[in-house]
């Protein structure tokens, strides 16, 4: 580990080793006539749908099995919490990996805002990665809702709600660090400075990201259910249509844009900004 | 994950890296003359053997440890369905990294059928190893009766049945959708464009794959028990041999085929064509 | 994974990939004098302890959390018996990790046998590995009974007996299989045919050798604790020293030594062997 | 595996493989008036904190769903133990994914310390270092008790303590070994011997790392809480502030560096000195 500051440092070699490509352009009227850029709709498409058809799946499954009204009772029957949380981490992985060439696998509107505000990808394509990921979550929670109808709503349908005891503030701030914590992970896991001897295939970057909504899940699941995925949260909110479900949902859009945001100017004016400092720095030292 | 949009977006530089493989031929008389061919048949078999053998083994020793019939109740006391989709997904992982290089490691006739319509394998290759993946999942559910008589028939053989309370159509549309994110899996890792640069050792693969099969376990133990692979539940249902699980048999050769074939139409035609149109449309801008 | 099938077969164009080790000779009388050869014995003797120490700690760890003879019984405080399985597996994974450099990473006398039966270490070399790690389990179980002299015999010290209500035959079976599962998967995973490209750091080789002893104990705890490690077998039954632990120690050496013999004879021989084979059946088909 | 033993032997040829970098001065002048270097110490700063956050709030929200004075118990609703050995081990493993290429990613005194010792870094980064890892710890658990007052101190504030039944000597051992477990691990990935030809990326580095974590809390959560690291134990004891807390404290500062010091004697001189003695053997013999 200690190695890595070495290469680190000056700052000189890797200027060689590498070069970091230029920012997305705001709007880019070429991609919009290639047929990549819309297989990459479909493929964020698909993966929300995968994402939340099986997570949700997972939570009312779990529900459905530790329900204290029913006749049987069977306590430790469901995968549990910690297998909740598995659900959410584990699709993330596959499903980043699944689609990493195909469209970058973003799976999530808060990742799409920081890479755009990280100028890695143009504003027409957030916008419409966007609106491909909140259509294939409100699918795949229709798909479950339509193979579980009886438990679907009894069971309180995915949908993400701040947990009694906790109010707003907690609850926004809850998603905006865990937003963080993933969307850090996402720049680190992709940062073109390390992937430089691995350009292609920065094969591993899916299992720290999986590994990252893992670790937020089990520490926010207590407080508002985790979100950490405003297109997540939308698509289980339309389905259940509840009115609880609708009145927080502004904290599921508004906390993790600000987390992404946050990352992103960390990432890039922190750590990366570090690079040309530390250029400069080297040259006046010498 | 942006970066990889650049990367697999103009089709013109990566047409360079590396070139699809031909189809596979429908009928190779050659390969009936390598023993190759018989080793990895051979391969399958145990491998499949030791899936089944280790996964039902884990279901009846959870529910022989939580039976509320049992004088002592350990309620907790099993590994949970958490443990059992682990059994599952870890297995699959570590069996598909050891045969991959001898048979591919399919491991499961709708990966297999997945893969010849994606003309990867011969159909000759592809029934001889459905056979053998059968046969193999017989000897291993075989092998755990044998070591546990009295437990096996009693918990149920580890046998796929539709659960009370779901119709057939949900366990179909179940066991469609999870063999969906399996094979979706199998192709995005195995995918020759990916692998251009380590063409040899695409040695992360079996891990998102192991993940696929956990994650789709946590979803639809509560529906199905979880088939997505016809050898295993009819190794289970040839050993339990009691009429519900022949009677919903079916349900886990039709789901698994019809979700094995619509993942490979999806990744041949809708993300792979992609790199052809792509070209197209690159040449048509220049 | 199809495509590993191509590169499998012919044989002719991986022969010049890579070539086999030759053979390591029965005595090799020059190891003895080279510091290395010490090195690695300490390495297993450590490896082997910490293995032992943080494992059965787990181990009695959980047990005193949920016995119901407690005044406040924590049904499900403890890790589980899959926070169990996890420790054993994990240990490996670093274990085999960190040591693979120095000594291989055998930590088992069972994987030492297999690999001296398929001519990876030779004989003096494989007798003192096993020394070293019996020395190091019984130090590791020592540990674990200093640190908790009172829980450490009332919950049974970890040592691996035959439950009740199973037969000899079905305990020598269990550790038969799952030592082979074991073993296959590290002859895999250290294939030279595989690592022709990584020769040197084969880093993934300890995830699913990790894996497969993670899998072999959520199968088989409940009918033997799981040895599948003759030198955890024999550490724990030294330290707790009870009458059944020592009747039942036999089939944790026979039924891991047998398991260990086949999985390499399966690997040389059906495997392995048909490289040679397939070689034969090219040329004569030229 | 058997396959590394013949690498590491002779030393001759790996000497031309690689070169050990030179130790890391005592007091490095120039590092001050780099950027790296306080970019560094913001990312140890905000690695910790992060750290801190996710796990004592999981730690607060297993105690919480598991209370039994709760009107409605919900016994098994929590993550278990197993959960929380998640959340730390999981969290280290994207933590040092994270910050590796910037800081190390040490977020850890004792590793700081370790690696000090092995005279990878310079007296005045790890000084430096461990004031940023403190304070991070400190704003982490400050978080948690913002976010959750009435729960934080009812149940414990994630604060490390010796369990009843157990004595000071007890919790001190299973310090200084799990903490031996964590920088052997540490060690062993980044030793540059092994990284040689793949100097600038480990990436698999920080997977054995977070287990090596996730391992040692299955096993000394039921004594010590587990610490292995004094800026985690620092940081809860104080915010909650309480006698018992800061009574042992010193456990947790004296058993992490002891540990952390054998492990670097360890690494430094048993394990890699043995290079320099293979050589001189080698040598002598020819």
């Amino acid at each position: 580990m200690a190695k890595d500051v070495e290469v680190a440092e000056p700052g000189e070699f890797s200027a060689k080793d590498y070069h970091d490509p230029p920012p997305a352009p705001l709007i880019d009227a070429e991609e919009l006539t290639q047929w990549s850029f819309y297989r990459a709709l479909i493929a964020e498409f698909i993966a929300t749908l995968l994402f939340l058809y099986v997570t949700v799946l997972t939570v009312i499954g779990y529900k459905s099995q530790t329900d204290p009204n029913k006749p049987v009772v069977d306590e430790c029957g469901g995968v549990g919490i910690l297998g909740i949380a598995w659900a959410f981490g584990g699709m993330i992985f596959i499903l980043v990996y699944c689609t990493a060439g195909i469209s970058g696998g973003h799976i999530n509107p808060a990742v799409t805002l920081g890479l755009f505000l990280g100028r890695k990808v143009s504003l027409i394509r957030a916008i419409m990665y966007m609106v491909a990921q909140c259509l294939g979550a409100i699918c795949g929670c229709g798909l479950v809702k339509a193979f579980q109808k009886s438990y679907y709503n009894r069971y309180g349908g995915g949908a993400n709600e701040l947990a009694s005891g906790y109010n707003k503030g907690t609850g926004l701030g809850a998603e905006i660090i865990g937003t963080f914590v993933l969307v850090y992970t996402v720049f680190s896991a992709t940062d073109p400075k390390r992937n430089a001897r691995d350009s292609h295939v920065p094969v591993l970057a899916p299992l720290p990201i999986g590994f990252a909504v893992f670790m937020v899940h089990l520490a926010t699941i207590p407080i508002t259910g985790t979100g950490i995925n405003p297109a997540r949260s939308l698509g289980a909110a339309v389905i259940y249509n509840q009115e609880k479900a609708w009145d927080d949902q502004w904290i599921f859009w508004v906390g993790p844009f600000i987390g992404a945001a946050i990352a992103a100017f960390y990432h890039q004016y922190i750590l990366r900004a570090g690079a040309i400092k530390a250029l400069g720095s080297f040259r006046s030292s010498s």
